[in-house]
């Protein structure tokens, strides 16, 4: 077992940890428990302690949840299906795991947004670069703006539907931002 | 002082610690402190700890948020012009707070949605007195879509916009929800 092993295991226990329960629900000794490292080593490898581990569990996060958009509208038959379909599998990710898994970074962003600026920082790099990722793929007019606001509307989505055990919010919400993707491309 | 003020001084400071900081990075103690309550009252008003004071405080802010959607949209010369404007306040209240108070719930719903089932009971009940009081007055065809996708978009806003301290996302989410309504209307 190497180290860069023992590292990346910190990370992407810390990772799930977070999305599943939130920063501040989380315990450095449960991180260190599920990654199966000894203690010393989250200090060895992070001497910020958690809030340094908690800043590069959100950049790792944000890079793999990123994948999703190609992931999905590359092959959407067009935008406004792909915003569909995006909503459409978050819903059913959210049924599959009984409305525990959703965004990977939202509930720490609303923890620490005023209390961390090293993670908020990270969580504000994080959704930079979903919208710009967003911005770049989607062919139609005003594409920064509707990126945004498909991003808002599924964060918010989330918070609805997890608290209502509902998936209602999240097609209510997918098909808002379909029918604005169509308007702008036949604008 | 009476019982009953201290009580309602505890539910009080809950609901602000929350509001600002989240559930779980607030203690009991810090409660009782900003209350000034002696600490034994916590647990004798509240029996069930932390976690049902929790639950009310969600309910108290709740209903005290409610009452923006009458004194937003009474006033309104119209529902897509009430739209904007509630999404308008929002952003100044951000602005003006240094981006710390948004929802009075969003944070906790997602720290205790998979955790504790009064607390998440409690979000849910008061997201449900949200969805009502929109579809009630709201007098356009599918008004209870209408303001589900309102509600998503408005949380999800608050989540980017905490976290890239921008109101930008309030912005592009209000503008979204008043086409939205605007179509409604017009069809």
């Amino acid at each position: 077992m190497t180290t860069t092993n023992t590292r990346e295991r910190i990370v992407d226990a810390s990772a799930e940890l977070f999305r599943l329960q939130g920063y501040n629900a989380t315990g450095v000794k449960q991180i260190v428990t599920e990654a199966q490292a000894p203690f010393g080593s989250l200090y060895h490898f992070f001497p910020g302690g958690k809030e340094q581990l908690g800043a590069e569990a959100i950049r790792v996060s944000g890079k793999t949840y990123e994948l999703l958009i190609p992931a999905v509208f590359d092959v959407a038959p067009d935008l406004a299906t792909g915003v569909r379909m995006f909503f459409a599998g978050a819903a059913a990710h959210l049924i599959e795991t009984d409305y525990a898994d959703a965004c990977p970074i939202a509930t720490i962003a609303l923890e620490v947004s005023s209390s961390s600026e090293p993670m908020r920082e990270a969580c504000a790099d994080v959704f930079e670069s979903w919208i710009a990722a967003g911005s770049e793929r989607f062919d139609v007019e005003r594409a920064r703006e509707l990126t945004i606001a498909l991003i808002a509307a599924l964060e918010g989505a989330f918070v609805l539907a997890r608290a209502l055990r509902s998936t209602e919010p999240l097609t209510i919400a997918g098909e808002m931002v379909a029918e604005a993707v169509e308007r702008a491309l036949s604008a």
